[in-house]
């Protein structure tokens, strides 16, 4: 099985051996073996003990080359210094795929990496593939396989969502919870220290696989984000992913650094996510949750919900919900409410929430689907259902289901009842593929989860523009001569031209050598100016005294230099001269180098918004025009940008192409590890950098 | 049972009547009997219909009066109109106190509030307590009486949490989780329109009952928040109270008014739950979740948190769900860590979470908590248990719950299982009292919840003072003029007046008749000041062109007021004469009459951050010098105050004698319903209101 080649071996295999299986209860090897057996692997199992003759029940053989058939997959649970020896004979043997379960490699340091060094070498000299070392494995739920290849405890039934984990632990988290909720999975993977197959891989692979409608992912950080983004964006073409990333807060991200050895990660992924159409989780029982809906339930084509309830109180949470998830409960037609006036009690509410009060049969909850499924405007469906004991819950409950059947408008249930008594009600809802929830607001994040997948497919943020009217051979050779200078910052002039090679608008600029050049200079760009020392020695020149401003003669501008020249004793020292701008709005726009995704792009307005309420937004190279906008318009402060107080607006279409242009740069040069343009002035009708750092 | 007396009838029902006791298997009447026999009431049921010989086995009475015994409660389930007459006759009966179940009152309009008025008084004459009407009734779990005075359907086990709820339906979802987790409950109560008894009377009920530890609250709104805070206060004392209150978006909050009628509520009602000690919740599982630990733990003493796990992904999602939590993972002692690296196995983390490793056992987990809890500076446990297949769990388990015998630190523990498989661990937990969940980040978010609750009742915000330099007796006359003139907008002089009454500092002003005194008057405020046109009618007097700022001489002046009077004819207009402040920061500080709570005191910095970005705060009178502080330090921009960009900081302690002063101006006159100072102007070591409004 070549490197690339499908997984069919590790997720199909026709026969499972086990180097390390052992006759001992509360051993790993003895775990899995149990595993296979107790849920039906249709292959062969191959334990592999030199002092066993069978393990519960099964014939064992002492080597790999005992064993009489041929192997898909063997597990090796052996102790770390014997398991590359291990990995060579089955590659000897003829076997197509591991998984190491045994830790204690690369996790443990530079012994430990030594090891996965060496079975790596071994793996690939015999197309062997690899998966783990220190994990779980992988489960096939599909009845003519039922490959338990894995030492979890959950036993799940077939479904149509396959869980990909970064994380054991949080892998048999969710495969347990759609286990406790009776959704079931398709299959399993979670693979440790990903020394070879990598979860890319396995999402492709389970991209082509029909028997899976759903993916779900936990990740911490990503070793490969050009692989996992070029895998998911096509992915994601042929069915949802939901997503979740843990390490959010700077104590988390610390935890899943030491957890995870100090990967590319952070907001990055959670950008990707949202760029290639993954819905994020920040949650592992919402993502749970979310994962009920989508697994039988249509996506919706909007935000518009129409709620049905027999009880008031939870529809009032549900509203919240729903309204916090930025979800609209609007009007029904008159058409509607006439519909529902023949229909419903005289006590009921003919709205929408209708409230079709606590006595509601099957014939008052019907017609209030019905009106809901009829209704142009109304894109989904909650609905409210206790159980009440004087109602006949079941023909309520068979009424759900038959409309569900339609697949026209998704349907959420938030189910109040006590399942041990209501068996029936309970049985026609989960047979009927209702997603029921035991708390309204739990249903309506997972209706909002729903309507939010539904945005993320049907937004189209354009592609990014290639401004043709850039030099970047000026560019390249300007950070070449940085590089071979050995400059890790550049200075201002290189700074200057790099940006004015991507016409990115500057305050009118000119270096100059001393104070004669620089007073024909100033008279040149015209009083005020600004002066700045520039060499390449100054990284912070504002707080060398480097920089005045507001300079309005040539003999203040004299003196300046004079000073600066006493202040800042460098050789060679040059001046930069710069038109003074005065007013305007600052804003800060940034690069920032993340390793295999590209740049992080920055962008916010200056002074107290970005330093003390940090009201900044990100994005990702390439970023769009739309895109841009977007970051424009999600910043806290945005109304400001519009004008705020009866002043006019801003530039904003100078800033939207300033962002892209940027992006071009940073993307054109990803040796650009940061690029700050702070600040830049923005007028109602154009705008300036006024200074920038690049750092190569 | 006279008003204000307690509820032991309600309750503690010896003998339970029923006017409605139905044949009918799916009717309301017929439930209650079923709930009253299945749940094995200690007490007599009575059956009351003149149709039927027994009910479900029970002797039924054609009439009340010819029910043999005393009756203390009665359940009316008969329709609308016959419900006084059936409260006459139960007050004649001599009847105690009445459920009565029936809808069709005053949440049907004005018919049904009639009704409702008639069986109240009839109520009244027989010293009758009313519980409802719409409403569910009441549960009593204690073996002692089992009294089961509702129509609901779940059949809780004896616990130690009370639930009184709004919203039968929430109250239904709550009391079912409770079951559903195993941790029963003590009392219920749903009241309906709590006509008669209200929900205060049944908090105070339950703050002298024993066996209720914490009471579980759900509300819409309040209808007398007075009664409501003067008794939660008193009960907070004695035990925990959780609450939630549904509709905190703006669309949730037009439900709930729709649902109760539109009584006071609101964000008041947050502020007061923090003011009380009353741990509020958003989501009604997340206050389920919280109270499961409240029901056996201890509250901790702080935020520190020492986290012990056997798997390494549910740790970090705990870990987010905690810093975004505001607790805190504080690294161990040296100690504690040599105590570890002797007792731990040679893969663990020796560090604060320990990871005691999957394979660990009960000498290792034991160990770990040991050492947490004999570390001073951790305050609480939280624990990550998966149940590995090669580990011997129930061992484990049972250490746990040695450990929570001592009730020195609570614990919580994230329990990753299949509870079919692993049924004893399971109870040994739940018999042991370890609050356990399915999902890491919920654990953290309950174990967040008592570190909460313990931060609410540790902190002392003293008491309001009451400054005794004010001149009551001048606002007295003032309010007394504006309502006798019929105004309801004061006029700036008024307002003016008002505000330096009780010494809050104003620019120097003056109101003047015409353009000769407005001259004589600024030449004494001294140049440049503002001119504003006062005058009863003029309610907006930015709008009109009533005000012009920066005057700086007598010709400008003299035009300015000749404009004002071309511009706004008002016969008798006045000009108020006003020192201009240039430059400092702007400030909106207000009060809002909230009906029943005092006011809403409001405060911000002027400008965008009010207008634009809604960096706002409120707190409720009466308002300390803590609160106000920490209203200064709670608006985002905070950092402003103290001085950002090399500014100095502001004049805060002003700030806070400003809106200790406007609290006690407020309490002192509840008849201001508003009052505006807008904007304030603050400097480094003075602060000035520019302007104000004040409605009555």
């Amino acid at each position: 099985m070549e490197k690339g080649s499908n997984l069919d071996a590790l997720f199909w295999p026709k026969s499972v051996a086990l180097i390390g299986a052992s006759k001992k209860e509360l051993s790993i090897g003895n775990v899995i073996t149990k595993n296979l057996l107790r849920y039906g692997y249709k292959g062969q199992i191959y334990p592999v003990n030199p002092k066993a003759d069978e393990i519960r029940g099964i014939v064992a053989y002492p080597t790999i080359f005992d064993v009489p058939g041929e192997v898909d997959l063997t597990h090796i649970v052996i102790p770390p210094p014997f398991v590359p020896q291990a990995v060579e004979d089955c590659g000897k043997k003829g076997v197509k795929a591991i998984i190491i379960n045994t830790a204690g490699f690369k996790e443990m340091g530079s012994e430990g990496e030594a090891l996965e060094k060496d079975f790596l070498a071994r793996a690939e000299k015999y197309n062997l593939r690899i998966f783990g070392p220190n994990c779980q494995g992988i489960i096939n739920t599909d009845p003519s396989i039922k490959a338990y290849c894995d030492f979890t405890f959950t036993y799940p039934d077939p479904g149509s969502i396959s869980i990909v984990a970064q994380s054991g632990g949080v892998g048999a988290i969710i495969m347990q919870n759609f286990f406790d909720v009776g959704i079931g999975m398709r299959m399993y993977a979670s693979n440790g220290n990903a020394s070879d197959i990598s979860i890319p891989e396995v999402i492709r692979y389970w991209g082509e696989d029909e028997g899976t409608r759903v993916i779900v992912l936990y990740v911490e950080s990503l070793s490969d984000p050009e692989e996992f983004m070029e895998v998911t964006k096509e992915v994601i073409t042929k069915k949802p992913i939901l997503a979740m990333r843990a390490g959010y807060t700077k104590e988390g991200a610390k935890a899943a650094t030491s957890h995870t050895g100090g990967l590319a990660g952070g907001i990055a992924i959670d950008i990707f996510f949202k760029k290639a159409g993954i819905l994020a989780f920040k949650d592992v029982a919402e993502l749970c949750q979310a994962a009920v809906a989508f697994s039988t339930q249509p996506i919706p084509k909007g935000k518009h919900v129409g709620m049905i309830t027999n009880t008031g109180g939870p529809a009032i949470i549900a509203t919240d919900e729903l309204s916090m998830a930025g979800l609209k409960i609007p009007q029904i037609s008159d058409k509607a409410k006439a519909v529902l006036k023949e229909t419903m009690f005289p006590a009921a509410s003919i709205s929408n929430p209708v409230d079709v009060v606590a006595t509601a049969g099957a014939p008052q909850f019907r017609s209030a689907i019905d009106v809901m499924m009829d209704e142009d405007h109304i894109d989904s469906i909650y609905i409210n259902f206790v159980t009440p004991p004087f109602v006949d819950c079941e023909s309520v409950a068979r009424e759900f289901v038959e409309v569900n059947k339609q697949k026209k408008k998704p349907i959420v249930c938030n189910y109040m009842t006590d399942k041990s008594q209501w068996i029936e009600t309970t049985k026609i809802l989960k047979d009927g593929g209702i997603p029921c929830y035991d708390f309204p607001g739990i249903a309506a994040k997972a209706l909002a989860a729903l309507a939010d997948y539904s945005e993320l497919q049907s937004k189209d943020t354009g592609s990014a523009k290639c401004f043709d009217d850039v030099d970047k051979a000026k560019v390249k050779k300007i950070i070449k001569n940085g590089r071979s200078a050995g400059r890790e910052l550049l200075t201002s002039s290189q700074v200057y031209n790099i940006l004015e090679s991507y016409r990115i608008p500057l305050a009118g600029w000119s270096v100059t050598k001393d104070a004669d050049q620089a007073v024909k200079t100033a008279e040149k760009i015209g009083y005020p100016v600004v002066v700045k020392a520039d060499s390449e020695m100054i990284s912070h020149k504002s707080d060398m005294g480097g920089v005045a401003v507001n300079i309005t003669d040539a003999d203040e501008l004299r003196k300046v230099i004079k000073n600066m020249i006493n202040r800042i004793a460098i050789p060679g020292m040059k001046f930069l001269i710069q038109e003074f701008i005065p007013g305007g709005t600052e804003l800060i726009i940034g690069a920032n180098e993340e390793k295999g995704f590209g740049h992080l792009i920055m962008f916010g307005i200056g002074g107290i918004y970005v330093e003390v309420l940090k009201d900044v937004v990100f994005d990702l190279t390439p970023v769009t025009q739309i895109e841009a906008e977007e970051m424009l318009s999600s910043i806290k402060a945005a109304p400001i940008l519009n004008g705020v107080r009866g002043e006019k607006g801003v530039y904003k279409k100078g800033i939207v192409e300033i962002i892209q242009r940027l992006s071009q740069l940073v993307t054109d040069f990803p040796e650009i590890k940061e690029l700050d343009m702070n600040p830049l002035i923005v007028f109602e009708d154009k705008i300036v950098v006024v200074d920038g750092r690049i750092s190569i």
